[in-house]
């Protein structure tokens, strides 16, 4: 069992990707997180350069969602909604929309943000968009608010209730991999 | 009086690109439209990279917002919102909030989509986050549906309805640059 992590923050020390780093830790064993570390090398979305071939950053991005049996997305907010690179790299996978890799995918959305919110707005916004992508979205929200409050100084997510609402939501995921059992 | 506009297609036939250039064929004599060329130049936002100094494409655009009287913004839509790149430039653009350019902008959204809609999603998400940024968005909706038959073959906008939505959303983005009266 392989779940892919994209952090939508490129910050180092970013809180979203910490929470990546806290949903491998809450994950049973046996599930393998690999967290992507790429988004920084997607270049801009532009019809003109996809009608040339797709970029090879794009197509390693591409190739990582496909073979992964679930993706965790942690988002930041910036000014309301989702971070831009963040989805300029969604644009450049939904290409073509039919066959894009997220269609069928089991996919959670989670958030961190310093604010008192929690970045409701980018997950919602992210949400709507993966579903368009036809991913599986799970349902469940880990909206992290005060987010430099709730990890310890080694970047470990040290708040409980946050804890405990990551480890449900990681299991409604795992959950959501599973073949749908067809009535006889 | 100045306009800047900006597209956020990077197509080099793209429709909302046109779609400025028809804004600045309807505009009344003596408006001066200037199309920003340097979306693509733009990195992707990055706290770390900010906190060592604002990247010189970022300060170039920044100062030609700042230097507008107004912005008139053309969006496609991508997967129900707005494209990753253009909402990246907002992202960097906002940095930091209090001084952002956009802060009292005059400042008008319109769309060109080849689908039924005209990217009405995108153009009601690209407002809400002007919103925040400060800026004063023109009421008015100009979403150009089945762009592909909207304009010649030279790219003008040829549909006489959407061009006098246009003129008069222009003319209403104008208008906002007025000071306003204060009552003896």
């Amino acid at each position: 069992m392989r779940v892919l992590g994209i952090s939508g923050s490129l910050r180092r020390g970013s809180y979203n990707t910490r929470l990546l780093d806290a949903a491998a830790e809450l994950a049973p064993p046996g599930v393998e997180f690999e967290r992507y570390r790429g988004l920084a090398s997607i270049p801009p979305y532009d019809a003109d350069v996809d009608a040339l071939g797709t970029p090879a950053t794009v197509s390693e991005l591409k190739r990582l969602v496909a073979e992964a049996d679930a993706v965790l997305i942690a988002t930041p907010e910036y000014n309301a909604s989702i971070p831009g690179q963040l989805k300029n790299a969604l644009d450049w996978i939904s290409r073509p929309i039919a066959e894009n890799p997220f269609r069928n995918m089991p996919t959670a959305v989670v958030g961190a943000s310093t604010s008192g919110y929690g970045g409701v707005w980018a997950q919602a916004e992210l949400r709507k968009v993966l579903g368009l992508l036809g991913a599986r979205v799970v349902e469940g929200e880990v909206a992290v608010a005060h987010a430099d409050r709730q990890f310890d100084e080694s970047g470990r997510l040290v708040h409980g209730e946050t804890r405990d609402q990551l480890e449900q939501l990681v299991a409604d995921l795992l959950a959501a991999t599973r073949p749908v059992a067809v009535a006889a």
